[in-house]
């Protein structure tokens, strides 16, 4: 049996490129790169030269604005807890969407619960959409940070990030996006968005799990969440993980190679999934934008009178892993955040499966899926006691 | 030119076993553990063996008492500030040594700054020793927390944390050791530590960058730092670092195979180097205990009328990898804090020298140490003018 994995969003296979980058900084050059001696300086270049890999992919001025973390998830809450407790004495308000990650979300929470900040959680539209005039009326004269993420990671929304950074600029507010599902789907240029700090992690992108990135514009001050040595020009603490860096850099590199070229192929095969999947099973429900504001790998839909989780079983027994949502929130019984924030009600909340698709996706995979779907689904809305055939 | 790597204290070589046990979950086992499908178990189950791995290692009653993190860095913050705030209502009184990695002492200035903690700083005795009586002494009603290393990165005193831990233990107050220089060079148990938390990290006994653990016994209560998705018993947000686990469970495994003659082997060729150098070289000061309170693997000197670094940079050209202190600390100007604190002036704490032995290290390299380090530290004196020949 073919297998056939369609959750990219969730983590993506490392890139065998990727690899080989790596493997000479676990066997040769493992030396610490804060160390004097020249064997610890082909690891220090090496850093040097992954931070100009990740600042060329998302249009960073200066290689020193990026800033190594271990994911997305510390990327969020040193950008968000790091610029709220460099502001605080500014003021200690913070808007953000209801549909953020939860390293967003909780960093977020985590800032009323212990510091006394107050968050307002924008909604969105029905297609998960941040409406710039709302964000403008939640301004207040002591909000300090805005975070809206670039791209939803369970129903592909792209946010309107260039307009909603103008607004922030208009007001010197800091702005900050989650780009971990954008990064390697869709060209993210940070002066372009008008972002001052920007989130991305590598196994999103075909880069190994464990590293990340926060990117720093010139003069955002933040304070460290980890404190310790004095790495990453005292931003981020902790003896560098070379061959996650490595990666990250080796990741970026080819992230930037014929994006547009993959974004038409993911997109295409996209298009056919949900073609497919609405032609042949009724009563389904598209989640997200269908134009160019839905990121190229994501496909989302609700089926009615359906748990995603026997969607996924069914699907995982044929040999095709997906999932219903994020894969982070997973083993939680609770319906997703982001799919409430869109207006759907929990019974038809439950009902969701998420396929993301990345570089090894054929036509023939796409096929199978709409082959082998239907009758998963009819077979399942059988047994419900709310289907009524 | 024969190699010889003798900087083990701030980085090791990762073992070939343990790189062979990652290679798979980079190329093979790539699923998100939080996903349900079948091929995302596989390496769940690896992170549940690398738990196991690590909880056997130090000792740990359970596995679900090992958290992982991204180093040792991380593993001290989380400690620290993570136990400092979910015990704020009790009290905000730390205690620590004056000797402890800038992970644990910036954490503590952290919570100076930030929160209204209070720490004190406790001396220690020209070996480096903190003393129990003095723990006892410190103790107020409002203590929370005793952070004391096991040994120190520097001059590799193994601090007396049994003794340590009674105290603490009969208060009712919490007690962390920063375990990173002491996993794999010497046994470590936390229960007949009586330590509540114990930090360590991969990379300081062969295995990977990137990757460490933090212990917390059942029933100590932390606020976790990483807020987003529910990993690690939701102490510990972001998407595992899967080959990274899997490489600190092998390392773990390892480390722990024929430990006392590992450590046997280490100790006569550090005894070996101490003597060499005390015999061949006049005016030098070994730093730390020259009994059992030393580190199997750690030899430190200051030599008078001299700068650490044209040290290295000597050695450096012979191909021998040393260090002045921590690799954390270097590029600073500054002399070491655990050099002062054991009564150091500065002119003699600038004159550093640690070489810190590893797996690899033979009986040649320390003769071939002991042959050139007295030519070295003499053309150096001849060009100080303080050296009076």
């Amino acid at each position: 049996m073919n297998k056939i994995y369609l959750d990219h969003a969730a983590t993506t296979p490392v890139h065998p490129e990727v690899i080989q980058a790596m493997l000479p900084y676990y066997t040769d050059f493992y030396g610490n790169p804060s160390s004097v001696y020249s064997a610890a300086q082909k690891a220090a270049a090496a850093v040097a030269e992954a931070r100009e890999s990740v600042a060329r992919l998302i249009g960073a001025a200066q290689p020193q604005e990026i800033i190594f973390t271990s994911g997305g998830t510390e990327a969020d809450n040193l950008a968000i807890k790091g610029v709220a407790m460099a502001r605080a004495n500014q003021g200690k308000h913070i808007i953000t969407s209801a549909i953020e990650h939860h390293a967003v979300l909780h960093s977020c929470q985590d800032l009323e619960k212990y510091f006394g900040f107050e968050v307002t959680y924008l909604d969105v539209d029905q297609k998960g959409l941040v409406n710039p005039a709302e964000l403008e009326k939640a301004i207040r004269a002591d909000t300090i940070l805005v975070t809206i993420m670039l791209a939803n990671n369970e129903i592909g929304t792209i946010e309107p990030i260039k307009e909603l950074g103008k607004i922030t600029r208009n007001k010197n507010i800091c702005f900050h996006t989650d780009a971990v599902q954008a990064i390697g789907q869709i060209p993210v240029d940070v002066n372009d968005l008008g972002v001052d700090l920007l989130s991305l992690s590598a196994h999103k992108f075909n880069g190994p799990k464990g590293i990340g990135a926060l990117y720093l514009r010139r003069g955002t001050r933040i304070v460290p969440q980890m404190s310790g040595g004095a790495q990453e020009r005292r931003q981020r603490a902790g003896t560098e993980n070379i061959p996650g860096i490595v990666g990250l850099g080796k990741a970026a590199q080819l992230a930037g190679l014929n994006l547009s070229k993959k974004m038409e192929q993911t997109r295409r095969l996209r298009d056919k999934l949900i073609r497919g999947i609405e032609t042949k099973i009724d009563r389904v429900i598209l989640n997200g934008p269908r134009d160019d504001r839905r990121l190229p790998n994501n496909v989302h839909f609700c089926f009615r009178y359906i748990e995603g989780e026997s969607i996924l079983l069914n699907l995982d027994m044929l040999g095709i892993a997906a999932s219903s949502g994020s894969a982070c929130t997973s083993g939680s019984l609770d319906p997703s955040h982001v799919l409430l924030a869109i207006g759907h009600p929990h019974e038809i909340a439950h009902g969701s499966l998420r396929l993301t698709l990345g570089l090894n996706n054929s036509e023939e995979d796409i096929e199978q899926v709409i082959q082998v779907l239907p009758g998963i689904i009819g077979k399942i809305r059988e047994m419900s006691p709310l289907y009524d055939g």
